[in-house]
């Protein structure tokens, strides 16, 4: 009964380390995963955005109240910043051609990472002209994939390639 | 020997459930506590600077090689963010007096927040004229308090106050 009952002891501990273990390995995917995930949301973005699909674009902000979009005005949480782009890029014209470029990808913990990078937006005279600036995003993954919850986006006085 | 198993796992599941609260306690400090802990770096890094003294003002931020600063261009780990500080403000009228205002703390969760927030630096002309801007800051709670692990910040194309 003595040995039943160590061999019990020694069966919870072998499980409670397989269960920390099998978390661990759960919350940590490598790193380049973990970049190209949080890449292909960005990519995907971009596609949405040449579509003129500025709903699916906005998909890849986590649809909370506490997310921030940062310029020389701060826009909280996911409506206001979807009416924000709505009010800014009315129309295709106004939305041009998105480029995004020098993409990198921070990890700060296996549930956050910042991203920075340059965005080139190719666009007739009559849709605003060209534009370009740079940018830090904080990403969050969440059950529904990594999702942007902070963004400062900072536009050049002269757009450059 | 049967009721001694059942009191031993009990007293297991007791213990791994205080852990498991103490734990949580002692990482989850009330969200005020957190706020006004990092808000007390920024205004520890607003004192030093007005005394001149940019070494002090720079430990705001995690001695790292992973942390950045981000502008223009991209400033990478500690010694890079302090010789770029060096290279801006070479001396005390370079530097000015800084303010900050408008300061908002915003949690990502218990070991990470992002700052918002804008800076005015009143300069005489020969040290470069008044300045402003405003910046987005994430902040991680380490051993030695809460540090800058990412810095965004904007000039404002005419400074305002």
């Amino acid at each position: 009964m003595r040995l039943h009952l160590r061999i019990s002891l020694a069966v919870i501990a072998a499980a409670l380390l397989l269960t920390s273990f099998s978390s661990a390995a759960g919350q940590n995917p490598p790193r380049s995963a973990q970049s190209a995930a949080i890449l292909a949301t960005l990519n995907q973005q971009a596609d949405d955005w040449n579509r003129g699909d500025l709903a699916a674009f906005a998909k890849g902000y986590k649809n909370s109240p506490d997310i921030l979009f940062i310029g020389q005005t701060i826009r909280r949480g996911y409506d206001q910043m979807l009416a924000g782009y709505h009010t800014s890029y009315p129309n295709r014209e106004a939305m041009g051609k998105l480029t995004f470029s020098n993409l990198e990808v921070q990890p700060l913990d296996e549930r956050f990472a910042t991203v920075t990078g340059r965005f080139y937006l190719e666009r007739t005279q009559a849709g605003g002209g060209d534009a370009s600036g740079h940018f830090l995003l904080v990403v969050e993954r969440t059950d529904a994939g990594w999702k942007i919850v902070r963004d400062d986006t900072t536009a050049d006085a002269k757009p450059t390639r």
